[in-house]
């Protein structure tokens, strides 16, 4: 039974995940990305809601619901483009209040200039880039251990494997 | 039994870890950390070796071995306050060509201007911030899954489990 | 009977008000000040429309709408954060030619250093910035007094005070 | 016959076309321009798809229709304000790999600071600024030509005067 | 009878107002702008007093003298050519911490760039540049509407009318 | 007949043109490019002048000739390098008052950052990058409709589709 | 007789002319430099008058008197180091609207960088860098021939010597 | 007997001192600070004077007149908010060529950025920042010791002291 | 008899004096500009060459040529376009090391920004700007009057007038 | 008997003191300047330690060690070259909390512009540069000063002189 | 015989070497530079041509008359002032593709700021700086070298020498 | 027999050299490159010294060596990525006033922007860049040369070729 809610965003784009510059983002689509993340939260006994747009005001809608509406704990999001240039986004999430991690599938360090900035970071509670999508799980496992005041050393690790360490 | 090796490099001053600021860095100790990584590379059937020192001459003679006279496969690495300062750390792992995670216990990124820049960022994998001590775990294991050409959906999951997937 | 109409936009997230960090933003709910200025507006003797939305797009469309179908004769305009990254949002003030004044409720200038700079301020006729909701009230009354062509000692107050004066 | 489809698509405000400062953007309406470029492209043997947006997001599942569910081989855009804005825009171009020709109607060089630095031009094909609705037409043109692989003195001109050469 | 004093503080070339570029600046002479806020103090019945002068120097003064022998409670400045380069004059208003709010009769954001800034600014309740002396009345209530600890509801409107509300 | 005069200047290095680097500026030789401009020239029906030179200087007096000694009605022109470097340049033009439009035969805002940046472009009637040598007859024909004032919509296009229009 | 009326304005530390840093101001004091303008005066036939002071104030508040209480034609200024820091000097010029010329007596572009900029150039007549005292005889010269209106080659020059020319 | 004179400048603000923010600048008055600063000097066996200003022109005065009217061999100046903006009072310095110790109160350096910029630090012989006044009693020792030419290790000590080590 | 002789260099588009903007420059020609010059010269008893060339290369070589060939004793140099982009003109000037003054006909500094920067003003003896053809002039005066070495005082005046002071 | 210990770091070439460029740092050798200082200490009944090196390793290790395993008080630190370029040393000491004071020998800010910029100073209590060996002395006081929490006029002088006041 | 052509050119103002600040260049003229370069060419087997111009525009049409019309192997090059300035000679090195060395008589890094930026230096082999002429001579040396597709380790020396190493 | 003795210093990474990435740095091992210039030396009459560390500290403590215990005469210094990093390093070498010569076997124009810049360059006799091992040779050549104060015709040659010349 899951004891937290978690939100996934994903930003303009990332509904071409796997059909868009495959050797940049893997061929791992969007729907498959779903599920597995679906199987993860299904482990960490958490419940999990996905939301993809190419609109930043849809997405500004969505996090205002998450906390007007729903009881969302944690948000994951990846918001593409909308990194570099939405203070709009920005002020969303620090108005909600909601702690989020933010997550990059390319390193976005080593892409453009204008990459290296982001208008969240200093806001999340910390950033992934480069790992691809296995980032979204890592993240995802991040969060669920932050909003379950875990010692810094209780990282998720499936329950079963834990008890025969 | 482990089919590739591991160097873990920990930069200036994280041998204070646990020791200095613990309401910036958390409570866990290297040790702790290094015994933490020891028990997951032994689970992902890898071998790690660990490396801490507060000199830049000292981090690069030790990378360079790694490649001459070792066959590290993969580096994990906080370069601490390096990360904003060596363009001479950035050669040697440039030079030696051995895949790198950059990871950083803290959000950087919400810290002072001069830590938004790293020398080392556009050259790795890719990088972890702001996720405590969890961040070298999830380094380990996605440099892992790095090495053993796996697809990006096959993120490290202990093998058990992955079989009841 | 109103001789001029007005229409008040409330940008991203200021849907909020009064919902989300009252220590910045004060207790008012967006509907409470929508009520305040429409009683401002009847003391005034003009017509107001409100308009309030996260999306660019549908900011930019009901500025159109205020130029092709409707008679608008000033905007009240409080950009949230597209206030900073907007240039479709600058262009389409200047494109339709309404004279507007721009209002913060905080004051950007005490915020973040992107905050400084606004995308549509020297379009403007004027800027408040930092007075709370009392902003809006403010702008309302010197957009009316603009719009009358009074002398600048002309400053908008009741019309019984002002015989009495 | 049309042996190739052209999407051409206008920016946030460009609906204002001949309505909105004349002195800076002509007299002729969307509706004209659309017209004019509909028997360009007749002559020119292509098909033309037109889409205009005030919406970043709508624009951008437009390029990704174009993409996933119709087979447009060139891309015709004037992005208006997004231009200087606007990453996520610059990704869906970059991610449905759409060959495409930035168009501006007025000499942006020539006006502010800001309209100087385009987030689209380097991933075009080439850029048409300061040409009037002229631009659009030298644009379809040079996006056909370059489409039919033809030599890059192989400019379109009518059939029947190419002949007559 | 007032229940707060209010301090008036005109920076240099002030005294000019009137007389000086009246298509910048409006045709109000410094002496009938004070006499106006004269009124509007009475009726908000707070005390004002007023200072203007062309020498740094005699501004901080005058702003020592009003924290050390008197009990002024706010302070409206318009810091004129100042507003851009005195940290003296900052560090006066920030020493001692009487609340201020700072105007600007013309609209500086449309003016040179180097009104853009303000030494000021961020230390200010506020700021409202752009509204002619308008701007004058809306501080002086905005500062007793503050002063008074009121909710930002409860904005200076003359009294007969706050008792019809 | 014509009824206008034309210069085309080429500026240093375009006299390599089809035998530098043809993978980025084509094939074609600049006495092939001339051939074809004099043909649409002759079809236009204006007069057209060539003139290329190695030498800021030259191009400079070519400019003052046009003013001075011929009735030069437009220039297009392609300043090659000096297109980043030349005030003197911008000064010619802008001292003989003929209309001009800027031409690059490669996309230049995908080139080096100091290609981004010109002396001319804010002073042209447009400028056409990226389209190769086809840029030039564009710009050729949208200088005639220009001098010719016709509607925005007049593009040029050869006089028999005129008339079938 | 005197038919025009000029101000010459020395500020901070031009008092000590003569007296400091001889080798970089010459040796000619300000009662000389006075002495020396006075003969030229009578000579060109126009009043002038002299003020010094260290205080900015006292400046603006002469410049204000100039156009309030006297019919001052032009002014001559050295603005010492209020030159590249005064935003409230070069307001008050602007506001009397008195045209002025701008003296130094060394080469302020030989100097620290941050001479290099002045915020009075832009609005001044003409500037005179780095000529010595003999500066100010040629601004005085230059700003009475430009109050005469007279054409471009009609510089100051005595009477006598001008019909022996 | 004293054999040395030496100045003591304090700028802007400085007369708040131990009244303004104690928790910066300490609780000592600006009197007590000049009365322990003249016994300092009397066991030093120099003279002393004060001054403090808010007027940069009188600050400019007084250091004319050490130069002109006494004999002043050393000055101890806290410019306060001068230090960042006033180019005359660097000249002003520069002009009288006495040597200088520059200091703060205050870290700057802990300050908003703009304090981390002096125009007279490149002038002064030193600078001492951080210290409370004890800065003070520093900088008179250093510019005695300074000013008798003792070696670099002759730093002041009451006599009886230095006898008895 | 001359006893000093001096060049008059005008660079890029100066041949167009009086011709090309007049508003701007003035309807002196060069012709008659060199003719007072010359006038000048034999009042002033020396010798005056000039010219005037549109090409770099060519002012250089006339430079070296005053160097190598002629004994020239200063230049008077308007250097046009190139005042803002020519090292080689720089070191031209800095290598035959002749006193040269800098003139600029109109205010360059009420111009574009790219005009604020010359690469000769910190080598020139100084430099004279805005005041139109009044400003070779005055240039020419202060050169002869640093050439003889005269006290500062000691500037041109015509004979007739000096023997009468 | 010593109530507190002080360690001095003197970085990179400082062992070279008196011995290179004495010009500049004086004829004092360190060993000299240590002895002095021990002196100091005594008198001031303080624990003194020193340590040189050339390493940033080493006095990053050294730091660490006075935290670990002594019980330094405060630390006085010439960090040499180190100032503008050592993250890892602002990290050491902001990780061990050991307040500090920072010294240069000649005053930095006189000299290139990188050394404007210390990674240290905004960390430290306060600064001192310029003042030759000097400074060490009035640091070391200031630090036991600021240790034993006198009052800010409690500034050490020998006690029998302190005895007298 | 030689096996290999090579072209000196030398840029503006370097006829003038040993002429012109011999403390700067040295005493050796060109005509001394080039025929010690004519003795190294014939020792090294390899033909070799001058061009020596103060005119970009010559320098291009040399170099690619060197492309065109004559099989030279590798330049040499001083580009002189135009180093920093000349984009146009970037491109005709680029646009002829003949491989060069760049060389500069003087130290350019201990110079003016705006001679640390070459427009060739990225395009080129490499730089020599600061060796005076001989570091024509090495990179003459070093240009016949890479042509010859030697070992790195092969440095040209006189035949004779080699075989007696 | 050696009359001068010359220190080469290659800083961190280049004890790679020959085995990390050859297509940048060539195949030539650090050992064979010290054998070559071993040989050099020889035929220079020069003793020659090599050190190679990874450790700032130590090749400033080498650097001090050489000043202290040895007569080292020139210093040949290829500092790495430290060259971009180290002021550290930059006072060492003033610090002992050795002449030096920096090399870089690529071209580092050619690499990353923070190439670009070298904390010592201005400080050298001259700089060699992308020569490959070459450049070491070509440096040690020149800095005996400069040694021995030989005109700058005077380059290192082989003894046999100097007599025939």
């Amino acid at each position: 039974m899951s004891d937290a809610a978690i939100l996934v965003i994903n930003g303009p784009n990332l509904n071409l995940l796997g059909r868009r510059e495959p050797e940049v983002y893997g061929s791992t689509t969007l729907e498959q990305l779903e599920e597995r993340l679906r199987e993860d939260a299904r482990r960490l006994a958490v419940g999990v809601e996905f939301f993809q747009s190419n609109h930043e005001g849809q997405i500004i809608d969505r996090i205002h619901k998450a906390f007007l509406e729903e009881k969302i704990d944690g948000i994951l999001i990846n918001p593409g483009g909308l990194t570099h240039t939405s203070v709009a986004l920005r002020d969303a999430l620090l108005g909600v209040k909601i702690p989020f991690i933010e997550i990059h599938i390319s390193n976005v360090h080593a892409r453009e200039p204008f990459r290296h900035h982001s208008y969240l970071s200093d806001a999340a509670i910390g950033v992934i880039a480069g790992l691809g999508i296995t980032g979204y799980r890592f993240g995802l496992a991040a969060l669920v251990e932050r909003l379950r005041s875990r010692t810094d050393l209780g990282l998720y690790l499936p329950e079963s494997n834990r008890n025969s360490d």
